[in-house]
């Protein structure tokens, strides 16, 4: 097969572009998420390939998409930021442009990229787990993708890590994405500038004073300015990203795990402390053998190009 | 490819068996298990291969150990119970016997087990928990057994239930095993007879008085009296069992787990608190398909009639 | 000293009553709180204490409060029901009644009315914790109550029990009235509806199929009448209060507990748990005496009744 | 009163000393503890008495002792590192040296001898937390010593931190001095060597290599040369520190918390997390007055100071 298209559908943004067989965008285009209106937003996604495909020849189309895809790679049974149910989104948008379309969870194109073109190019299995806001992963074992039976694994951010701990998004109490994220960050600075800590003063008055207006990436900017409590706030997260990835190493057994997300590459303070939690909390760790933790190589294209290639496998 | 032997590696005792290829176990035997040494558990193994080969014509044997085993499915990198370390197995009785012999972790092979001839044989993937003393775990998905990227994954017992919480033989703090399986059902009842509580003078009588003496077979049976605690106890034991389920259900997405070892067996009190547990746990529960649990259905024979049929497989 | 007045301002209404020294409520009377003007709230209970002491003659009045009240009985410092700030409350009420005016927080004037007149007549020390919609609670060490350096001791329902656990109304995380307390039964009893686990049945029914709707008193209802999920959400709830009792002796050594509020009230249910998970948890529980354990005697007017009688002491 | 002898027996030293009415120690001496001969400890306590009277008059004696002594200030009901069991001390003394003597539990006199003499002589209540080996405390309030009602308060060493957490020696599980103590530094570094963390290397070497041979003293002085893993080991102790801090001023209501005990000593690197936890996890911490935090003044000899004082109190 030639040249495919890779659609990456986020909440606010949809990004797509022509990838050839080397994982190389070719030419690519982006467009306003109409998030409310599933009919407006195939439509969209049909535009940006006939724009695209205007440009090149290309024989099939992927798509990422933030959600729980059923394991027929069609319909997106339940989206967190976009008003899906049950949307059968690859006949939609198949009966706009003529081609193949297959659909995927987009942080399991995302592990998919990496593992064919990125972190993961020299390897037989990968682990990405992507530290943004929340935590999500894609599992790649013996050189396929690990969808799971109702095609909906590798939700890791909802691994509970605290027995009745801190209530999440999702309905459960202890979610490792509660712990481990930017959004994580940004509740515990947020704690600390409310209670007046004296350390808290820079994050303070990046914030405008205001606990609640403090960001991610205001703490790792101020970390990497060498605000020592930013710099802690990170290296906390990071030792609870470590904890969880020994949790699933446990399970999984990868021999390469990628690390990307934005937290992961705004700031290389997080790699340090993510490694040695994860070696110190490994089971049977001396009788082992261990993984490798890398850093993620396509960053935010990793799901554009992982679902451009996805669309070539039958 | 016709019969095959199925050897099932315990620390007190090694089963072998002839297992056609709908399962079957035509003829078997036992003996007990050199465990500290590993030259005459492999000629053991080879005795007993060969008695077997007079009896009935194989093609082929399958070993399940408990331990840690090498991704090309030879070597036993380390066992818990047994002096083997980065164990040459599959070589050491191929010599022996001079038949094809392949290795795999026990846990592994008794998921094979109920996929093809057990709880499973009706679907295309299966996640198998057993629980024992400890908790262990077969996966498989899309038909194949997943074995991870170094040959050790499904060491689910080790996913880490509590934060800094009760220490494992492991290494680690705060292991799944710890909370839910004969241990935890042991060491809990230990405690309330220790603390003299009034409700806990049942199982004080059984374990005559002595909190170290009980067992988890005692409080079952307890348990099956109608002893309030030890159904307290157990259903304790359950809700861990479900909520470390869910957390499974997050990361491996099966559509179906069996539930088998020795607790799920001896009773019938603790699949009700299981599911209640795992269901009133899932990540967006509302929103994706759900798991059905089921007990196992082969019991003790699953790891030796796994082993058999994986020898079948190149 | 003859009669005083005890007040129990509490959010919705305040109750006044003339106690003798035997702390019987002679003459009492009731209005609506208004909560949110604190002019308009002292001037109602200066006419409460004006139409009491039309019918009695009094000496004094005692207050109690929730709230953060200050070392020397005067002001309240903070309320979470009612719009005081720093509210000089004893001389507001002073300047319209021309009596002495003592202000005591509400749970440690319950506890002086249960040390005095109830539960603890008979004993030296009493620790009074009250299991309502949160938990609250009152010290008496020697035959004193202990106030603590600013006057706010006794916060028990927030001591931590779960480390980045469920977050609390005080801004803290993990906080034990979480746990263990009427608001604990209400959301574990709507999670499960919103799980829709089988077990749940009855508890949907009570709340008309809405988890929201569901209160204490329903799950305390659906116990007694012997609703299985409802006596195992009371057991929990129990198990938490005794976990908690068991760290608050290692700190404070009382002789004796007793137990109040609503969901103990409300239910026989409750006892039997906190006394076992007690005497499960003491720490070295072998090697030291244990606290006795009973139910509050006074009811609603332990408040009253202790405020009053904490009016004639100088 | 004019002059009083303090005992603080430890587990291998008792020392003694003639103290004035102003906490200053005129003349002392020490001898090793016959720890496991009841009648030879106490003969060993009356040596040292009658050689110091020799020296001075004295009036009373004052011994503080590790365990749990009894509401009469006579008797050590339990004592964990010296074989006593209800053991009538002051009384077996008394008959060797003729002279009133009071029996103390040793942080209590600790406590009272900084509320006199040291970090608490400006104030009228003291909460002295020692961090150890484990954690200690006394609590005075209003002016007096909290012993509780049985004798045995402030025991907060065993508040519990973690709910099915690190077993302690108490039978318990989760305990407070398992995460912030000397005992926890010496765990935490054990367990980051074994694992081959790059960052442990430095504490690995003090240790000759052997994780079971690291000591809390091996952790502070490599963090006080600026071993960055042990200044994070010290700071998460701290942490836990401050965590519990804010637990026990939810409950205890000081207005002053001195830090003493041997891991405060030798490290100011302690107190800075202690504080910022301690501020960060307060109840209603916005809303309600702040404890000030503070070292410890009087070192090793707050005990025998303070026990002396307590001699001087009918």
């Amino acid at each position: 097969m030639g040249l495919t298209v890779g659609v990456d559908i986020g909440g606010t943004k949809i990004a797509a572009g022509v990838v050839d067989e080397d994982g190389r965008i070719v030419v690519d285009d982006v467009r306003d998420t109409p998030a409310t209106d599933p009919a407006a937003l195939a439509a969209t996604v049909g535009d940006l390939v006939d724009d695209l495909r205007r440009k090149r020849d290309i024989d099939a189309v992927g798509i990422g998409a933030a959600g729980f895809v059923d394991a027929s790679r069609s319909t997106v049974l339940f989206a967190p930021n976009i008003d899906w149910a049950d949307e059968p989104l690859a006949a939609r948008v198949h009966e706009l442009v003529g081609l193949r379309v297959v659909v995927e969870n987009d942080a399991n194109a995302a592990a998919w990229g990496e593992f064919r073109f990125g972190a993961g190019a020299d390897v037989d299995d990968l682990l990405l787990v992507t530290v943004g806001t929340g935590i999500g992963a894609g599992i790649i074992h013996a050189g396929q993708l690990y969808r799971g039976g109702f095609g909906v694994a590798a939700e890791v951010g909802h691994l509970r890590m605290v027995p009745a701990g801190i209530l999440c998004g999702c309905g459960q109490y202890g979610c490792w994405e509660q712990y481990g994220s930017g959004r994580a960050l940004v509740r515990e600075a947020g704690d600390r500038i409310r209670a007046g800590i004296t350390a808290a003063k820079p994050l303070a008055d990046l914030a405008g004073g205001d606990p609640d207006a403090v960001t991610g990436p205001m703490v790792t900017e101020a970390a990497q300015a060498g605000d020592p409590l930013s710099i802690d706030l990170i290296a906390d997260a990071g030792s609870w990203v470590g904890q969880g990835l020994a949790s699933l190493a446990a399970v999984l057994d990868p021999t390469t795990i990628a690390i990307g997300g934005g937290v992961a590459a705004a700031s290389d303070l997080l790699m340090q402390p993510v490694q040695e939690a994860f070696v110190r909390h490994l089971s049977a760790g001396s009788s082992r053998p261990h993984a490798e933790l890398r850093l993620a190589t396509l960053g935010n294209e990793a799901g554009l190009v992982g679902a451009a290639d996805l669309a070539r496998i039958p």
